[in-house]
């Protein structure tokens, strides 16, 4: 077989595993809808910023070019609560020198491509929708949007990295026995900025994830490296307190007064974002199998697009990069068995970020604020301290740690049995680590390991 | 507005629907992909056979057709169980009188396109097939398989009964926050056929749904007029015991003598079936809206195609149709209006007989041969003849009832948790019928009530 692939989308994960495929030296035609975002700028507005964690950073570290992609890395070792009586606090999201890293989603994609572009047998199209696979030779049809020109490719093999609305993963969709969900929150988000001071510093700390749980709606804001703060509003997209119930900018005021009297201060421009800046929804995919005939594959957001509560989204897009890669490592460059197993090892996974990705909204939005969650943290960093090898906080397995995500999801289901039981322990707040709750969590431990 | 409706698909719901609009001096255009089967003939070996019951019956009474389609249905009171050791017990569907009745697809489809084109105003196109919507126009396009033109046309009003692979829906998917679900069993279904006897007489009792239960798989055959049964066996794709496993035609033969000695001898073509007629899969689709803009609807399959264990695929679509036409007598042909209504109110029962169904399929090829299942059975039914109007079967709901699918569903969550509860009275394969038992309906009743 020529050493050849197509990459469908260059977009992270579709840039990054150009590179994996570039070093191995296959020769890599990547299809991009958009113009080139390094020549065009990268159109945001409608996009979270990122959260890179371990599962991110060793894809970057395998693929060669971590060096790079720390230099536009923020710290945010715990998250800021905003409470809505206007107290701070803050809560570590795992021990001591343990952080998640702000990047910006435009900075780090122009980086990748640039790292990707270096390659000389790398090949960028832009401007390059994808219409669709012809599943069977495998080939691959595109129009140029800028020549209106249909252009069809064949490869040996396609990888296709074009996010949550996959062309190819429509083609898929329509073969016999594939499964396929696509579930959209009742939420939706809009992006907001908070700019630097005019001295170019942050106006709240910038190492900490800045969060406003108020219940079923959130306010939240990442550190950009200009000193400034992206921030996200999660509000319903109807219902008493919507987007729909806010009509006029008198609304936005005094929905963000009412609500974010602190971060009011900071966003200047509040009432033009909030109108000019798009409402965008937010989905999940997940589908299986992720690949057909052990030639073309679905990675990323394209095999399973996630809610960004967990911070997971490009962390499993390029987690996906890392196994698949290990295990080329392993079995050699034997596609036609490599892909199929691929799919059907990680899909569980893909499924389970997806779960767990779910779960923590409710965790971000409501529980954060709410005591009975502030003393489960506590309990639960106190047991990973006495018990370090019996205990991982969840979070800490997902964000911290390269465990399979299903078996994190298996995890944060014992654990919630777990905390369910201690926190029926008799006057628990005073007793946090007493006997008693330990006595409950060695039951639990003896449990699952009986 | 015009009366002027476009309907995608004349299939059963597509016919029943067109004739609902002819009634109400609608000009309707009817399009559908495949030819006339009134010329070419019904294609089956890829149908089951259907059971018309309660829901089914109401909408051609509704239609003014009921007297045409009781001429082609054979009655059946009850399922006649084909037990492992070569046992048959009969276990009545409901109350005297009533059943479920079995109809062959082909010929009440014939039927309802005979009907249809009885009205001067309805129109059909066969062989065409269509590509997809213009939703917001809105308008639908379609290409001539026989001459491979591409045709659009335009309505004020589009109803989409293309079944499970509905190409309106399709367009509908890529709108935003588009809900939407498929989803296969890991079982395949295979038609087999058992010929009638020399002088045209069934070769079993015609007065049954007949079922071989066999845990992971089974084999039902249904009555048809001529004599002959369609039998459909149910069995896994993959596995020890499954599609993929027999493959040559020794292995159909043992594996059908070992589990279904009493059919062999009844169905002379089975190596032949088995080879030609194809294993086709069972699939679940759930979406939400299924509407757009009060113009466009999906009916039928095409919003909410169901796995055929309870028979009421069909019956669903059908149901659809009595019940939007009576929202029609309600509010008047406002479809602005009757259109989101008819799809917000509808969906949870779409889903609820998705559901209903999956779990019917246990009911059906596992539990039907267990004891403590029929004892479940035997109970219920005495305490529907003790308190009838406190206790109806699910069964009964679903097949001889206009209950709303949503409160047969949660009828059957309370159902299950009830017998649970008798299930674990002490000695109650002798207590069936005891005051224990009736003790602890009766706690369940206040419990529900309270």
């Amino acid at each position: 077989m020529s050493k050849e692939a197509i990459v469908v989308g260059a977009g992270l994960v579709g840039s990054l595993w150009a590179v994996f495929l570039a070093r191995r030296g296959y020769q890599v035609k990547v299809f991009e809808r958009r113009p080139d975002m390094r020549a065009v700028g990268y159109r945001g507005g409608k996009s979270i910023n990122l959260a890179m964690s371990e599962r991110g950073w060793k894809a970057v570290e395998k693929a060669g070019i971590r060096e790079e992609i720390e230099k536009v890395a923020i710290p945010m070792p715990g998250r800021m609560i905003h409470n809505a009586d206007g107290q701070l606090s803050f809560q570590a999201y795992g021990k001591e020198g343990e952080a998640i890293y702000s990047v910006s989603r435009g900075g780090l994609n122009m980086e990748l491509l640039h790292i990707a572009s270096g390659f000389p047998n790398v090949e960028f199209f832009f401007d390059y929708q994808c219409l669709g696979a012809d599943l069977d030779a495998p080939k691959i049809t595109f129009e140029n949007t800028k020549t209106g020109q249909i252009e069809t490719f064949e490869s040996p093999l396609i990888f296709a990295t074009d996010g949550a609305f996959s062309a190819v993963r429509y083609s898929l969709q329509k073969t016999d026995r594939f499964n396929y969900r696509q579930y959209y929150l009742d939420h939706g988000y809009k992006e907001l900025t908070i700019p630097p001071t005019a001295d170019g510093k942050h106006r709240m700390d910038p190492g900490a994830l800045h969060i406003w749980p108020r219940g079923n709606f959130m306010l939240i804001a990442l550190p950009n490296a200009d000193g400034s703060f992206t921030c996200t509003l999660f509000l319903p997209f109807e219902g008493p307190v919507s987007y729909e119930s806010i009509r006029n900018d008198a609304d936005i005021l005094a929905f963000f007064e009412k609500h974010f009297p602190d971060a009011v201060a900071f966003i200047p421009d509040l009432i033009h974002d909030f109108n000019h800046n798009p409402t965008s929804s937010l989905v999940t995919v997940n589908c299986k199998p992720w690949q057909w005939q052990g030639r073309i594959l679905l990675l990323g957001d394209a095999a399973h697009a996630i809610v960004p509560f967990y911070g997971q989204g490009m962390n499993a897009g390029f987690e996906d990069c890392t196994i698949l890669d290990g295990m080329l490592d392993e079995h050699g460059e034997d596609w036609a068995r490599v892909i199929p197993a691929f799919a059907a090892r990680r899909v569980q996974d893909g499924n389970a970020i997806a779960e767990l990705a779910q779960r923590n909204f409710i965790e971000m939005r409501d529980l954060v604020a709410d005591p009975m969650f502030l003393l489960r943290k506590k309990i639960a960093a106190d047991l990973h301290a006495k018990f370090p090898g019996e205990f991982l906080p969840v979070y800490s397995m997902v964000t911290f740690s390269n465990t399979p995500y299903h078996i994190a999801l298996r995890e944060d289901d014992a654990q919630n049995q777990l905390f369910k039981d201690i926190l029926n322990v008799p006057d628990v707040s005073e007793n946090w680590n007493s006997p008693a709750v330990e006595a409950v969590f060695k039951n639990w431990l003896k449990q699952r390991n009986g």
